[in-house]
């Protein structure tokens, strides 16, 4: 394994375990200025809504959110990069209500800025 | 506009025309051997499933399907490329029943090979 699909997947286990622990500033440190969010049935959604979101969705009385990615492909090419993996998500409401799980692929695209990976492009089609 | 991001935005062009006229052959011209589809709420598909649905949709008694595809962004990184669209498909009965109407985004990796672009992943948001 290069280095650099090292830190891609660093990078992928950090975003997982800073979500679960609600550090939105630890997650938004990953994503590029001008990333942008794909999902089904949405508008594109740039930095500023993501970090919004992250934010509303991290606050007391929002869900626990427990996030396991299975990373099918990595492929690095110089200082872009792109991966696809089999994404599930468990979201637990506060007090321990009924949890809802979704499941699906993701599609990214990755730069290296500055020695660093980050998220510049992301597909998420979790039904 | 590089040669490249000229002959991207011809492949999808002639995508659009081969899948209005049926012409699956085309089509299946035009994408990598070892592709990946990647679609919500549905397992990944590789070239032999794509080819053996599209062919099934190509068939007599299948629907006509108009598609638009509003390129946001081309970025090559030399045999790579990625893509991100807005794309809308009219599908429309044989005989000119109700047509249905599906809009969404498409992120895409391209790779040149032997000097030509094809479709290597690609997700399809369309809800």
């Amino acid at each position: 394994m290069s280095d650099d699909e090292r830190s891609i997947r660093e990078l992928i286990a950090t975003w997982l375990a800073a979500t679960k622990a609600r550090d939105v500033d630890t997650v938004l440190s990953l994503i590029a200025d001008d990333v942008v969010f794909l999902q089904p049935g949405r508008p594109e959604m740039r930095k500023g809504d993501f970090a919004a979101q992250a934010r509303a969705q991290a606050a007391p009385g929002g869900p626990d959110i427990d996030a396991t990615s299975d990373i099918q492909e990595i492929e690095v090419l110089g200082d872009w990069a792109f991966m696809w993996t089999k994404l599930s998500v468990v979201a637990t409401p506060p007090g321990g209500g009924q949890s809802t799980k979704r499941a699906g692929h993701t599609l990214t695209i990755l730069r290296k800025q500055a020695g660093k990976w980050r998220l510049a492009r992301d597909a998420n089609l979790l039904a």
